[in-house]
């Protein structure tokens, strides 16, 4: 069997990365290159990447070099591309063109609870032209649901789950620490948040909807809110500084409630060095029900590596699946891959 | 679509445990109940486990029941038969008749690995009878195999994988208690461990050899050692006595070597009230790689109800596999099943 072809569309922070990564693999090979910035078009990849040896041309031209290179995936990582509206055009386009696709943008996780329309257009066309398309990433995709469900698996019954995870967002770019509030007073964080600039976890109460539905847990509804840390401390980064009485950070907390008890809960807290006050990064997850558990992860893996990480070793797996739009649900449990990707992609095709 | 039939043979601690979780189950209805034991045979199923209401006779003929009852899948859960070679029979006579099937016997977790012949031919048969067979359970299955493979989902590349799990017997029967040496002097427990009496974690390298061939992690050998944990306190339980210089359990260890690295090393540290000597009852897990991780689980489910829950939650993803011998690594993220075990599976049919 020939090396698994990639197209990576979107070489941002997350895209990179995953190109970094892909290039190290066996099985894997660069075949196209697709970025929209110019200083970046025209470059050789490896030139732009400062690694490798890939002399492929990045191209600002999806609809020609999806419709001219062979290839069997699409690496679509758009990092200000969260949302399933604005995304879905390019889905469509990568689709159209027979080609399968791993999407990272935040709200793909899951995306029919929220565009249930636009979801079912995009299942029917990979059906038709008999590819596969998943959304994935860490934050939503892995830790707070993926990771969860699992834990699930020696129960019986499940009374309630609580996960929170801590995020210290010192070491990352200007645009994700503007995207939780750093840096703002308390009055400005609450115009973001009404506004939509100040984001929290962008398809966060989607991931309580594909726990709730996969575990088979009702819920009367989902409540969210976005919550100013408030640091009592100096703090300050390369691109931000934060003094006392301004926010650090954003608590994003999205809750699902039956008969007014909440099922699920979730909470990603995300500021700039949350050491100062005492918090530890890490994921905690807490299940209840004909018995309890508790998981404490910490690890120094940041969300870029971990989301790239993720998206690559779900390759093998979106090559040899069903047809159709896919979640995390349909994939085998998911795993690192340090021998041949193709070898991998026989295994799951046996 | 009907209910899920299944019928289950065996019905000592954990195939009762499951079947009661069955009869609360929406979904699955159990259709056979086969056990040899005759204080058994003959009593109504509900009659036996003092639970729910079932009128389903146990009956001690396999070969009659499989035949003549029509079913979905057969759980087979004979406590006391961990080992490919001995269970091996049971299995082909289930396939034989056209069904499905869910094994907890510890070496079914990843069968090849120890009997590749017998696992070839359980596999063509498989096929030919369009069915599917999984092992599974929650020490070797779940724990300390699908999570820990799970979790290296976010990394570029692994270097070493320690995990260790740390269990208290002093609730479980005599039959288990035994097996791990507990309340035998040193050489006792020597002599257990040369004869085979003394077990500790069945199954263990070969969850070692599931994970490294799943992420695709040379190794060069295995080698695995039981030692025992002798006691500084008198520690006690309804069935055996443990006084200081003594056994108080068992500790399996087995660890995968590269150029006389350790690669992947696991440990199951079994013993009667571990807290007497400071020992937390838990999961701990650490990788190292492109980063670091480390897990601690700690929970109140005990082994058996685990493995019961686990295995029961994997009905309709074996009845909707495709065909063959299978693991755990074959399967989609496990997870409890709250609603209907039908609208799951019809989840998994799509």
């Amino acid at each position: 069997m020939e090396n698994i072809k990639v197209i990576f569309w979107g070489l941002g922070v997350i895209g990179s990365e995953m190109a970094r990564m892909t290039l190290d693999k066996e099985g894997l090979e660069i075949v196209g290159a697709i970025d929209k910035e110019k200083s970046k078009v025209g470059l050789k990849l490896s030139e732009y990447l400062n690694y490798g040896n890939s002399y492929i041309v990045i191209n600002n031209n999806p609809i020609e070099i999806l419709k001219s290179v062979e290839a069997d995936i699409v690496i679509l990582a758009i990092d200000s591309d969260s949302f399933v509206e604005s995304i879905f055009p390019k889905i469509k386009l990568i689709i159209q063109n027979k080609i399968n696709c791993i999407i990272i943008s935040e709200e793909m996780i899951y995306p029919n609870s929220i565009e249930s329309n636009l979801s079912k257009e995009l299942d029917d066309l990979a059906k038709i032209n008999n590819v596969t398309v998943l959304g994935t990433g860490i934050n939503t995709g892995f830790m707070l649901n993926s990771l969860i469900m699992m834990l699930t698996a020696s129960y019986k019954n499940i009374k309630s789950i609580r996960a929170s995870r801590v995020t210290d967002l010192s070491g990352l770019g200007r645009t994700i620490i503007k995207s939780q509030g750093v840096g703002t007073t308390i009055q400005e964080f609450e115009k973001g948040t009404e506004r939509g600039t100040i984001k929290g976890q962008i398809g966060f109460a989607q991931s309580i909807s594909m726990i709730a539905n996969t575990l088979g847990l009702r819920y009367d509804e989902i409540v969210e809110s976005k919550e100013p840390i408030i640091s009592n401390t100096y703090r300050e980064t390369d691109t931000v500084i934060v003094h006392p009485g301004m926010v650090a950070g954003c608590n994003h907390i999205a809750i699902a409630y039956r008969n007014n008890k909440k099922i699920i809960a979730l909470e990603h807290t995300q500021q700039i060095y949350p050491q100062c006050e005492g918090f530890e990064t890490g994921d905690y997850i807490d299940i209840y029900g004909n018995g309890n558990l508790h998981l404490c992860i910490t690890q120094d893996i940041c969300s870029n590596i971990g989301t790239a990480a993720v998206a690559i070793n779900m390759i093998p797996q979106v090559l040899s699946s069903k047809s159709g739009l896919k979640t995390m649900i349909d994939m085998q449990i998911p795993h690192v891959i340090e021998n041949n990707f193709v070898d991998q992609l026989k295994y799951y095709l046996k």
